[in-house]
């Protein structure tokens, strides 16, 4: 793989959507070739697996469903979109990957943690980011954030509890990994983020050797 | 588990459906409490599940995903219907399991035979059928009943060599399930195979010692 393959990850609400996009035009600007994409979906059938695992109506699905859906869905977008995006030499920026299923799943609902990587795993080939972005953001203040942008989908519906779960989760995820997962404030202004971003992310391409388009 | 499950396996046009309603009112009929599923589908989130893999506009989908979401569908399906309902003593007919996905996604499609049973076997928390029947209909005879049908899904739009791969792929399966697997002749009439299938039933059903309701 020649390319560089970043997540962003946090909670909705955390601003790691608007700073992706910044990220892909500034990098585009740059000369790279970047393509963003996200988790579940990402692809036509990762749209329609998104629309079940996000619809309120599916109140009955089991965790167990819960997880295999995502990892569906990420098996299609690493075959059909990252991998051979990452193998002509572009950079991927995709908002959501592993660590959510690990934080959501397998802290939010308690699912063993063995099962919810081992799957994944498979389901990826084993692909791993190169670098991850987390979006830190306390439950309360991301759950102010949503209630202000109108509705809550089938997951963020999900109580305080579970919530704060994904929170310690994605900090324990965070001591595992110190090298490939920086911790972005995301109380920070949208400015000063996109620079701490952009400025982190060409320090790794350079490190890298990942050639302009 | 207290009651029987009971499945059945066979290429589209080979009268599964028609014989698996015929075995649910004769049990029935006789004081036995029936469920009647399928696969994949049997549940609201399962349903959604089967759109997404029977809709024509899905040509990207990998093997790697169609196999999750057939397992995906059988996991809501065993904990929501099957194994609640085999807890209170019921006969539980199923259309399709893991039969089909070793031999449609396994030997149809060339997935390493291993991956789909351990998948499957974490997916269903290794619930295996008490019975199957096999209807036996060489692809030729499935592929003329189909067309008379009318239009055909994703799966069944495949070619002769995928249809026979899975029609041997059964077969195979037939000669390493001796006890489990029947073999019907899909070639007989609709009421020769009801008295078959209702005295195999009935004869599995007395060995287990299965009460009526």
């Amino acid at each position: 793989m020649n390319g560089m393959f970043i997540t962003v990850e946090g909670p909705d609400g955390s601003g790691k959507t608007t700073q992706l996009k910044l990220l892909e035009q500034a990098l585009s600007a740059q000369g790279y070739e970047v393509v963003t994409t996200r988790e579940p979906g990402g692809t036509k059938v990762g749209n329609s697996i998104r629309e079940i695992l996000l619809s309120p109506e599916h109140d009955e699905m089991t965790a167990r469903v819960e997880m295999m859906l995502y990892a569906a869905s990420r098996a299609q977008n690493v075959e059909q979109v990252i991998r051979p995006a990452l193998s002509r030499g572009a950079i991927v920026v995709c908002d959501r990957f592993i660590d959510a299923s690990v934080a959501y799943q397998g802290f939010g609902l308690g699912y063993d943690l063995e099962h919810v990587l081992s799957l994944n795993e498979w389901a990826t080939g084993g692909l791993t980011p190169d670098l991850t972005f987390l979006f830190d953001l306390t439950p309360s203040e991301a759950s102010n954030r949503m209630r202000e942008r109108g509705q809550l989908d089938r997951i963020e519906s999900r109580d305080e509890a579970f919530h704060q779960r994904v929170y310690d989760g994605f900090q324990t995820l965070l001591a595992q990994h110190p090298d490939r997962m920086v911790r972005i404030d995301a109380n920070e202004t949208i400015e000063s983020i996109q620079d701490e971003v952009l400025d982190i992310t060409c320090e790794r391409l350079n490190e890298k050797g990942v050639n302009k388009a």
